[in-house]
């Protein structure tokens, strides 16, 4: 469980469609993410990680706003704004698709789904991205429409979500591939279902299209999961951590470029469009990458609190880095962390320091991620 | 008091500088804005009111992040940016200039500083107005310079403001105008101080130009306040709805243009310079604003809550608007909101229904703002 004070709930943050049933279930501590409240823990870290690997699990991210792209220059300026090469990706395909500066810096790191030739959806961490591509479009003159639709994500995660969603939905789930997605309406409920999610278990997301359906949605699927060990909860650090899955403002922001997580291969320098940041990563490609995000398992019994904030790495008692993450690993019985390191300390198995407010903590460095993609 | 829960603290939201501060001195709830937390309570809603009536109060307003634009087109942008004539502003002075959209709705509500011929800060509301600021200047290639500096604003509001001032600064500050600033160094703290803040109060806001030295500069006019009943705050509803100011995105958003608001004296249409929303402007201010904000007073009892949502407003039994914000005055012994009406019922006088979730409340619309500044 994370450090915790009390939040107030006001008018000037937006609630998602699901905000009254996540109340309902038992949401002890939110955070807020995109000018929305993110229901963040209902039992707690630990708990809730168990509860989800042993059933099915409900998550309210409807804090991840989508950036809806329409009109004939639709394709041309979601290129524009990634460097990976969209030209690749299908009509019912998702792919992670960075959104940079002039600089190579991440101003987000969204998923984006092709829903037409002439219709993209960027669905975003937190930040209003939505100003920087409406802007883009404005400026650069690309002939679309930039908005921020009524759509509302909702995940269900865990080994039984499979069973769950094709109870709910129908057998056709069972044939929906990695990343891809399919508009569906289920009584009277218009949505878009795709798998993949926040996390490598087993997941799918659903993307809700009328925000007064919130609370019938997740009735709906709560009731049929009475069999199938169905509980609430919220994108989890432990789960995050095992899969190598970044955060945002965590663990990266506008100061890292693609090259120093690990994304490279996301980079397609040799398309002929051009896009935001291609010369800074042209640049950073040839003269390499000044730190490194890497893995670090930390020694000594389980660690029971997560950081608050960012913290020292050292080496023979230099600085040489930054501690983003840490949280305890049940399943791997190990305490798991993300650190940012000069590119000269960035190797597996050097030892080091992080410097947290209570003590010394030693740490080595490994490959992420932990764990792989559970697969169905 | 707002509806509280809890809110988790982790190194995704950054603290401002004085965050240890307000720990210290007893900040109870926190809300999130610009990706920061900001404290918005420690005795209370009505506790917090009367302690900064009585003497002078600090308010880690932190969150208030600065848009530098530094160049040679420094002044072209800023005034591309916003419908207020900029070019009237002196250096060393403030303007209330918001950043409206091509629509001409609002974008966020910043404070203009002008700095030097080549230098402006807009210091803003919650929203990543840089990315939008950014993303223009890039597409139609303005010469100039955006970022984020390292600017922490902190205000000190109260009767005794003045005095605390003088005391750690120098006399200097009696002589500093309504809206006017100025560069200092206070014992190698470098800062800008200006005669503004989120209120009708006297009060100073001290813009922090070292993220390092923020409790050190707490401390510092903390020290200094002992005989002066100094306490801790934070931006507070009752002075705000006293005050008639507004917050964006709980009073307006980007739905909102400046008529709706009374704000259609900050809108210079007949300058020569373009700047972005001109054009839907000049068409609202043909055909008139839809909607309109005023203040309503609640009749009954002291309400002893603020509304978590807006809330629907009625006249005989139909929706013509909506409740923003909510909240009783002692010191004007009132109840007192701000709707948004549809422009035929937005009356001095006439009579409304807002539909509470306990029960329906009635109340009568009035003129903004219910109390005017207070003079030195």
């Amino acid at each position: 469980m994370y450090n915790t004070s009390k939040v107030v709930f006001s008018p000037r943050v937006r609630k998602s469609p699901f905000f009254l049933s996540t109340m309902k279930y038992g949401a002890k501590a939110f955070t807020v993410y995109n000018h929305m409240y993110l229901p963040i823990s209902f039992e707690g870290t630990i708990p809730d990680y168990n509860n989800l690997l042993k059933g099915v699990q409900l998550w309210d991210v409807g804090v991840e706003r989508q950036i809806q792209i329409k009109g004939p220059d639709a394709e041309a300026l979601s290129q524009f704004l990634t460097p990976r090469n969209i030209k690749k990706c299908l009509i019912g395909q998702a792919m992670y698709a960075p959104l940079l500066d002039f600089k190579g810096g991440f101003l987000n790191d969204p998923v984006m789904l092709k829903l037409a030739e002439d219709c993209y959806w960027f669905s975003i961490a937190d930040g209003d991205s939505l100003l920087w591509v409406q802007a883009i479009a404005a400026g650069y003159k690309f002939d679309v429409e930039v908005n921020e639709p009524d759509v509302s994500p909702l995940q269900v995660q865990g080994p039984n979500s499979a069973e769950l969603m094709a109870n709910v939905f129908g057998d056709w789930i069972h044939d929906l591939g990695f990343y891809r997605f399919k508009e569906f309406n289920h009584e009277g409920i218009p949505m878009v279902i795709a798998r993949m999610g926040y996390s490598r278990e087993l997941c799918y997301e659903i993307f809700l299209q009328d925000h007064s359906k919130g609370d019938e949605l997740w009735e709906c699927l709560w009731q049929a999961g009475q069999e199938l060990n169905i509980s609430a909860g919220g994108p989890n650090i432990i789960l995050r951590l095992e899969g190598g899955i970044l955060s945002y403002l965590a663990d990266l922001d506008r100061s890292n470029n693609p090259y120093e997580v690990g994304l490279d291969w996301m980079i397609d320098l040799n398309q002929e469009d051009d896009f935001i940041g291609k010369e800074a990563l042209r640049e950073i490609n040839i003269k390499g990458p000044a730190k490194k995000l890497m893995g670090a398992e930390i020694d000594g019994d389980p660690i029971n609190d997560s950081n608050e904030d960012h913290l020292p790495v050292l080496i023979n008692g230099k600085v040489v880095g930054s501690m983003n993450a840490m949280v305890y690993s049940p399943r791997l019985d190990k305490n798991l962390s993300y650190v940012f390191l000069d590119t000269e300390y960035a190797s597996v198995g050097q030892e080091i320091i992080i410097s947290s407010p209570d003590k010394d903590l030693k740490a080595k460095l490994v490959n992420l991620p932990w764990l792989d993609r559970a697969k169905k």
